[in-house]
């Protein structure tokens, strides 16, 4: 039986005759097949993730995929393809997570101008161009915090330095950072790993791709999950490296390392 | 007695009526400054720096800053203010020199539509956007080997590759990288120190900014000198790391650690 996702930060959500990803109770996600090249491109990505001997790609990095399905699209349209996945947030009793598209720049040279002149202009109304990261969207299952995406995306560095607080916070007015030193410490680890493989990798450059940060807020354990998600937009990387994602990862784990060194903000 | 630079190998040069670089013979190299932004925000910059008592900033990078000087521009036109800097290619017999513009942007939100247009383009059409650096140019004293700036600055990676293992070749046409092991080893170390800056510094973000690396090809001592040059667009960091600079850098650094690693090419 499948049914639309209870925590989703980002995306299109399956409800009012929107088409949108769905889970069922085994532990797979299913997301829309994009009619166009974004859907076929994250298909042929997925596909080479998984046949790809490479040695160097850091596997758990990605969702894990099981090829692709048909159902009865969300918004009752009826059946479509849809890419197979693992549903990260299974087991999490109260999910804490975020969205976080990563890089200065979403469009690459292989885009049309129309496409181009779009991701442009939203870059630079928003924190894409600063910050080279821009949060698509954060929630908490515990409290149920989950500010309005809209206002996410053009956070000055105060702005999103007061959101990454929050989120490792048990309260929800002034940011106490209770659990900053045990989640980020974790993602950090992860992230200067990912770092490592960016620094080197010139197989595929990600563009408009995000970190999804998740723990859990309940009162079992943190379980820290870092992984990357949406690669409709993953294009080969004739032979430079991803410097547009691995600029704005480098940005985003300053933050972190600045909230690790300080948690606690005396005003 | 002031005299035109002899082997400048990126920017306006003094000739033909062009305004442009001075040295004299005591080691200062006078940059004739621009009248607009560009020149009010250079001098900004360096008096910033020369006044700065931030203990961070690795000064060896950056040319030693001697405050503005009137004098003769080469032009003819009479006198004008010059930033007064070190030059840095005084003492060096063969100077082997290149100069690389660092980023996958060139420009930043402040500037005028108009700028942001011509540099988006130009970005687009050169190995700006690809690889996050371009090569302005590049002149070998003892052979004499300039290929025209314009060549360089659309290479494929493949092409930068080239042009960089010919940079440490003792010979012109299949480049057998006789140099590389010295010199980049050598240029690798400060690049890195550098990147270490780049990761945690939120001052500065250098746009349209130079690496300027330099060698001497004669039979003494190579003297490997690496220094960022060009700060006419530098603005500030508002709480961010320069991600741009940042990208362009390691993409850069990627480049020699394959020409290390492989020093000679066997087709």
């Amino acid at each position: 039986m499948l049914k639309v996702p209870e925590h989703q930060v980002a995306g299109h959500k399956a409800k009012d005759g929107v088409m949108g990803p769905l889970v069922d109770d085994t532990g797979r996600f299913y997301k829309p097949l994009q009619n166009d090249d974004r859907g076929s491109r994250e298909l042929s990505f997925y596909s080479s993730l998984s046949s790809h001997s490479h040695p160097s790609i850091p596997l758990p990095f990605f969702p894990a995929f099981h090829g692709t399905k048909v159902v009865e699209a969300s918004d009752g349209s009826g059946p479509h393809p849809h890419l197979v996945l693992e549903d990260l947030l299974r087991g999490y009793a109260k999910p804490s997570v975020m969205d976080v598209k990563i890089g200065s720049r979403t469009w690459h040279l292989g885009d049309s101008e129309d496409y181009i002149a779009k991701c442009l202009a939203k870059d630079r109304e928003s924190s894409t161009i600063p910050l080279a990261f821009r949060i698509s969207g954060v929630k908490d299952a515990l409290s149920a915090w989950e500010p309005p995406r809209k206002s996410l995306q053009s956070l000055s560095a105060d702005g999103a330095l007061f959101i990454l607080r929050k989120f490792v916070s048990s309260n929800a007015s002034d940011p106490d950072c209770a659990f900053a030193s045990e989640v980020y410490a974790a993602v950090l680890e992860r992230l200067l790993e990912l770092k490592a493989w960016f620094e080197v990798q010139t197989l595929y450059h990600f563009y408009s791709c995000s970190l999804l940060l998740l723990y859990d807020k309940g009162d079992g354990k943190r379980k820290v999950l870092v992984k990357l998600v949406d690669f409709a937009h993953v294009v080969p990387g004739n032979g430079a490296i991803d410097h547009n994602f691995l600029g704005g990862l480098s940005s985003f784990i300053k933050f972190l390392k600045d909230i690790l060194a300080q948690p606690t903000i005396h005003q």
